[in-house]
């Protein structure tokens, strides 16, 4: 069933992946068709061009993610025929996406034109719809409609990738750039390498001329994964069955020499995390931004004492919580510049239609939630929405 | 057996406990009998006072401990008359303790005068010994002679306080201060509450108004362990027992109200650090010094990702290497003034006499192998050498 409310004339009919309770993203989320009404004051109104969806915002409607947005009833015009008991509050699912700017409110016009497009600047304002209103500080631009025009900026970069900007290419942004100052020649060592923020690492550190220590699984296929990193930028490969051997312990001293590993990134956890750990130089700093394996972090007294390793967390809407949107704008405005420079790979995934002006709503319905079961289940790779 | 060695008529008579191969403490340790040479260029000869048994030192001379005094023959006097075979490459044991200057160097006047008291500026000068000879800039002043005919500067302080200065009163100085600003009202947690470094975060915390949670383990006296750390100063009181408790999270709650457990000191590891860990406020820094349990630090990534919470190890010796005498001066200076401010209690421990003007090396050496074997076994509180 999904739910329905309507607007005044003057409003866009819209469409988003709602749930009006926590649980199995499957069995909660519901289309809801809606009117937006014009963006007001400093607000601006956007259609969605491409969103996807991501581990986090699946443990977000399941509730067990600390970031819960506030259920409301605003998707609801003040016209809507329907009783208040098919308006219960929701909220719109997913945290990333990029879209394209369609109406200004009166003053948000020194900010945006129509035309430009953006990603959103902080978690948790729902990106699982045709269209929205946002208030003008959430948005960040990564096009603008003048450059577009003279030929596009950013133009070697397709809608999948700037809609997959906002959570890992800038996670590993930050991660390569707030904890150490990377020289070129420097190392980093890092887990999960062929994950999301991974492969991003890769290619921001390539025209850092950072060097890469990749650690993947031991399992079939897992020369394909070793090959396609390679062609990303990665300096070397290690699989996670190599760890905490002293011929890898020697291999890794032949292949840093006098350079020094000076940070280590860990999606993964326990054991295997603590052998990498010891492949860090002195005074090297192991950042957690995962837990793959749900094991915590196990580090030894004197790795800490005697070798001095520090171990933090990094995550990015902490991050973005505490900056300004002007700092927002400039790390997108350098990850793309860096994306550039390394030619970011495209990004593997399937791309689910969501038909924008459909009028049939169960049939919608049928095919994004068969994108959601996709997206909880293993061996369908990544899934992104893709407004039409 | 004793070691001995003769040197010239200028000499001093000196005696030291040395040691040539890495083993048990009690069986490689001999009394070396020698001559020390007047200071020459920037160096100056002193006579010890007090020297401390610490876990570090036996760990040394066990060969476990990173670092590693190298073995030399200066000891032995150029006009030795024992042959070679006799002369074994030795380290003298110890890293702490105070001495009076007895002796200047030509350049080294302008830093020391005879009848200053000194501690020492680095690890692996071996301070079990009667007298020695050290480079003007290895040691640090506790009291200046010209203080003293004053009527003393640090003069609530007494011997043994002054040699136990520069491992825990200076760790726990550091920790306190290089990690996070602490303002009156903050709060640290700490584990092994009871250990030197433990009473002496309390008592350096004290005149900062940085309040203390001390963990003691719930073990048979624990009552009185508690009362002697509220009488030096400490603000609230856990048992082991109570670590990872609802009830005791929400105790710490009540406790720091606003406030914010900014700081954790583990000297323990394995689950219980864990749990003390999780008390620390959002941004919190855990501080590992030492690993009493023999466990790992394990943190889940939840702590550190959404908490923000950053692991770290401290060790004085490499603070020490990488710091200036200057800055090591300042820093004994600034510890005496709070020592004073928080008038140090005195040091539990049993005083184990050194007759510097013995003749009976071997009567000397069985007194002195019992401190060491005292201080090797349980029960026994901490060992020090009082020279006389």
């Amino acid at each position: 069933m999904s739910l329905a409310a309507t607007g005044s004339k003057d409003a866009t009919r819209a469409t988003a992946l709602v749930y009006s309770t926590y649980g199995r993203p499957t069995e909660v989320l519901k289309v809801l068709k809606h009117t937006l009404e014009p963006p007001t004051e400093d607000s601006v109104q956007v259609q969605f061009l491409a969103s996807p969806i991501n581990p986090a915002d699946i443990n977000q409607i399941e509730g067990v993610y600390p970031l819960k947005p506030p259920m409301t009833t605003g998707l609801y015009a003040s016209s809507a025929s329907t009783s208040s008991d098919e308006r219960p509050p929701v909220a719109v699912g997913g945290n990333e996406g990029v879209a394209v700017v369609t109406k200004v409110g009166p003053k948000a016009g020194h900010v945006f034109k129509v035309g430009d497009w953006v990603v959103m600047g902080s978690a948790g304002l729902g990106t699982w719809r045709s269209h929205g209103n946002f208030r003008a500080k959430d948005l960040t631009k990564v096009r603008t409609v003048e450059k577009m025009n003279e030929g596009g900026d950013s133009s070697d970069l397709d809608v999948i990738q700037l809609a997959t900007l906002t959570v890992n290419p800038c996670t590993a942004y930050r991660m390569l750039r707030d904890f150490r100052t990377l020289s070129p020649g420097d190392f980093i060592i890092q887990n999960g390498a062929n994950s999301g923020v991974g492969e991003a690492v890769i290619q921001l550190a390539k025209p850092l001329g950072v060097k890469t220590i990749n650690i993947i699984r031991n399992r079939p296929g897992h020369e394909e994964v070793a090959e396609r990193l390679k062609s990303l930028g990665a300096t070397h490969i290690l699989t996670d069955d190599q760890l905490g051997k002293l011929e890898t312990k020697e291999l890794v001293k032949s292949w840093v020499q006098k350079g020094e590993v000076k940070l280590g990134f860990n999606c993964v956890g326990g054991k295997p995390t603590t052998e990498m750990a010891r492949l860090l130089s002195k005074n090297g700093h192991l950042i957690t931004y995962g837990a793959m394996s749900r094991q915590p972090l196990i580090l030894p007294a004197s790795l800490q004492i005697f070798k001095n390793v520090h171990a933090s967390g990094f995550w990015l809407s902490a991050w973005n919580e505490q900056h300004s949107s002007e700092e927002r704008q400039e790390m997108i405005d350098r990850v793309l510049e860096s994306m550039k420079q390394g030619q970011f790979a495209e990004v593997n995934c399937t791309r689910n239609q969501w038909s924008i002006v459909s009028a049939d709503v169960s049939a919608l319905e049928g095919r994004l939630l068969e994108a959601i079961k996709k997206a909880t289940a293993s061996g369908f790779g990544k899934q992104v929405f893709v407004m039409e």
